[in-house]
């Protein structure tokens, strides 16, 4: 029988905290044995630490768990930690805990544009961890004891977005304009206290703070590509690629919505049926890598024409599937989309966990 | 004191019908003395034939109205008759009123496409009413009795789209390139049955039967051009304007909100103070003419970064007014922005009423 | 011309002070003087301290008001000081105020339970503002100065329940038990943060802290006796009648429903006719003394049998008309029947404005 | 290795019809073979007949089925058969089956009235059950051919009010009075079209037709008792129980919460531990007997004091366990709390696969 590796949680009480807990519950790969948490919720048992607001109830095997303080001496034992750290607290916390020579993967914004840190949608660009692997390799050959390092999650709105891009950008080479519109759930602010309840009964929000510009440029680091030596990953420039993202607020749940359009670079555009056909056979590393939560159909090609929706496709593959519908030729640019992605699974902890199945079965953790 | 026009409503016991009637209760300018609806109804007090579903309560002027049939024999007292008829009945009746000499204004989508039927917004193309004009001079120089017509509303999402395009195109020169993704409103889609509560309960439809081609052609016949002879109106050909649009149907009351890109033909673009000014100043012809519903302002810019909302912008001149927040550079088009605009006032019913008085400030009925 | 009173808000940038600035915006007998709120706006333009969540604009009279902050010092000019102070602030202040000679009129539950402070439903129990009368002819007759004083709004969800009681009682006796379950609105929570969106999408909540305890006393308060010597207003006796209310918080944004039973002590019990034509029939004395804004029709009696419904009829007579529907035999207790009242408005500032309107009406202040 | 019975559904395209056929794929003891719908979509597979909107994808077994019209003749091989007909039909087709020797589980209200119809809840009163175990031991004792019969499922509501009534009265004896005000769950509705968008999108709707009335007798029939003889059911009598019901539809997708209140006939009333201790020990026959899908725990007795939440509590043990809080004592009678049940599991189709999986134990079938 396989080892299962230690894995910790930073900011265990937290919307994405509660999410990699929940995740984790009877992993056959991971052992969740540390919670952390701030310094109120610390020296208790989870389950008095914790507003516990899933609709999977807390997993019996955390609710004993005794809350520790995010300090990478309590964290030692772990293979991997996970963070839900809010950003506020992120930057210094997962920085002493690198350092410490422990891996991070981490949902929080604050080292998304360190260029040495990888910004990974897992079955997107699993590629750009060969980041994280020069740098064990590297320690290694120079006798060095092994590295930590952070892996960032992407924001969950990009995730959704870039799903259909890589395998479009693959065989039909690079889109040269991507627009967005997204129509985001709520959970995806998080419930402390989130989105108040008059803000979303009978109304939108125009308006998500920041998210714009973090898909803008998000995407260009995904979709970027790995430097010669291996040492970070290079964006894509403006000109390669132009992404305008509006973002709105509206009352779901769980699953963001995006109506997009997209223009290659190549002309003559692929046909309809050519671009359904290359997002329906994608396979995506992590499935081929035989990974624990991968989808086993990465792109869901819809073809009812009032679909995906929320409610009814957003659990697809565990959450981990992303949905596209309504694929159809663009007046303005050359294809026009609906894309389906569930915001707190790939687009959030869920990410976080394929992300480290793809470490564990390259051997980086 | 002024004589009031007698006004007549078709499809009465509609969605779009219970509007006109709200509207013109208490009108200064217009009587509402004749309703029309199926034989189920014809016969019936209004009171016991419609299932009212308006949060202004009926008012008691149609209460004891008796509803007639849709035919023109039944309606010959009426100076307007409004048309909130189903497109599956509205072709034939509306026709046959307007042979019969009766003036109608409508909001079924029948006879939108017809060249010589203005497709109106009257805060936008008020100027497409000269066709009608025309030929009533005409009829009145060839000494024939006057003719009836057949005036359309636009579709309600197309109406907001449209509002703020307007001013631009007088003050910066066509507009070349227009995208719009709609986040609409349920009260769009009637009450019988309407929108099923399941479908818009934690989820979002991104689709809406023909909405985008709706949306995509009336625009071009919106902004299109009087034809020299006033007989007819010219849409803008593909060349001259592109336009893109996307539909979903979202948990949301009443007001559509739509993010909108552009681009002018015109290089340089305007600076985003510059469009602002110009929506900002914006003064529609009905106001000028002093329409009673005529907004005060016709489209409000807000400042505010998370504005325009339904909920809290939706009834601006009593719905008669546009929202347009969040006007910024966008990186592929000139500019973005946010526009909401009321889809049963000046989307449907409130247009049709505002329209009418426009013809009557003009001497046309 | 009649001389304006001169109004003052205590709490003015929250959820209630906004209510109660909308609704003394052009008050014909009140002029909004002076705000209050709390040292992080104090000095600050009104406009620019308040993050303004009402559907209404912001009334212009309103915007350039400086903000002061909450000493009675600031408010001396005031006839009448609006207080939707929160609990955690309003005892120290109201206090203060009543001290120092001002009138008060409180939407805080902090002096509800003190005999002497009248807790009053304006359309139920204005008799009890004559604890307040007696307090100024008392201290007039000893040549005293004009004391301040406090009264109490009632928690928004036992203004609807008592509405109709009130008549009942008056008709035809004692209620000897009453059973009340409430599905309130999301705007009783306020908005800092209010109610979580998460919390209220595709759910119910089905607890409101202290809510249950409060109608159940609070209803005894106000079908409650002015005591013989008009000093304090008696409680009903546990003996006198029995009270339960199960209190829920359910997807709606303004109007709380109520399914409410009873049982009157006298046998045998009014038929549903009697009842019917009793609640139809009532006149509030607020009504009869020609108050602003007083309902024209205190109580509606719906007879469709799915009214009233939050959206539809929320807002009869302004909001200060309560609506009741499905009267019917109940095979526990004698009736069942559901109540609507808006809670903002009868439920909150809406009291507040007219128990105003009664004091001047009656020269207390 | 078991033989698995063979499974029919009627109604098989409905709302009910596709809850059956998820519940029954895969399911150990049961094989699907048979689906039975209207002329419309008889002769077609069932992928291309249904409008599918369960949030789980349509099983693959299910899809290439081929539709078959409602006759007793099309489903002879079925052990079992489902019925989720709407009322309009089930009379005739239902009487039809049983008369052709065919075992019915249906969710018509069309026989549950029938004394010798047992209503059955299956985790509260499966020994009704022996009033169909009775008739088969008298057709096999009488050497006729074994007959057929229908059992049918309670309506939803009443089945999460009397799953915490039967521990109730079975230890601490009989109810006198109960009281329930319901907030009901919108799929309870069906979808063909179900609640209309505009009735639940911030509103209540505080009527269900005929569902009040549904409630206060299927109480008294499914805490009755079986007769001497064991031929039927006998109902409580009003004396023996009463029953009072007001019932709402809110904006909740599954899940009904009830606020109930009861008396019970014996004095002095328990307390409130022993109360909470006996639904906490109360285990159903079902689960003794083994069955699959009976809950592990029957009545999750929650201490917080904001739960159940329809959201976040509905899905205990698959929907088949009934949550209770909020338990404490009632001024008016002796207890009041909070029951959620899911209103399409132990509400609907799920309580049918459950009889039918205690029939199997019970070689009813």
């Amino acid at each position: 029988m396989v080892q299962k590796k230690i894995a910790g949680v930073l900011g265990a009480t937290g919307s994405v905290g509660q999410r990699f807990i929940l995740l984790l519950a009877n992993h056959p790969h991971f052992d969740l044995k540390v919670l952390g948490a701030s310094q109120r919720s610390a020296g208790k048992k989870y389950v008095d630490a914790v507003n516990w607001k899933q609709t999977d109830l807390l997993p019996e095997s955390a609710q004993d768990l005794v809350v520790r303080e995010c300090k990478a001496s309590d964290f030692k034992e772990c293979d991997i930690v996970f963070s839900g750290l809010d950003s506020d607290y992120a930057g210094a916390i997962e920085k002493e805990f690198a350092e410490a020579g422990l891996a991070v993967v981490s949902n929080a914004k604050n080292y998304r544009r360190d260029p040495g840190v990888p910004l990974v949608v897992p079955i997107v660009n699993p590629e750009h961890l060969q980041v994280v692997a020069h740098k064990l390799e590297t320690a290694k050959a120079e006798g060095k004891p092994k590295p930590g390092f952070i892996i960032c999650i992407s924001n969950c709105s990009t995730a959704g977005l870039v799903a259909p891009l890589k395998p479009l950008v693959e065989k039909f080479g690079p889109i040269d304009t991507l627009t967005t519109t997204t129509l985001q759930a709520i959970s995806g602010a998080g419930f402390s206290p989130g989105v108040p309840g008059i803000d979303v009964l009978d109304n939108i929000i125009p308006f998500i703070s920041g998210e714009e510009d973090k898909m803008e440029w998000e995407t260009k680091k995904i979709l970027g590509h790995l430097a010669a030596d291996k040492s970070h990953v290079e964006l894509l420039s403006p000109e390669e690629m132009k992404v305008s993202a509006q973002c709105n607020r509206v009352a779901v749940s769980d699953g963001h919505t995006e109506c997009i359009a997209l223009r290659f670079k190549n002309r003559p555009a692929p046909s309809v049926d050519a671009v359904k056909a290359c997002l329906r056979d994608y396979v995506c590393d992590a499935s081929k890598m035989g990974c624990q939560s991968a989808p086993k159909q990465t792109i869901h090609v819809l073809e009812q024409e009032d679909r995906p929706q929320p409610r009814l496709d957003r659990n697809r593959d565990a959450g981990y599937g992303v949905s596209v519908g309504r694929i159809r030729e663009d007046p303005v640019l050359d294809f026009k989309m609906v894309v389906l992605s569930h915001n707190t699974i790939i687009g959030a902890a869920g990410s976080g966990v394929l992300i480290a199945e793809i470490l564990r079965a390259q051997n980086m953790i």
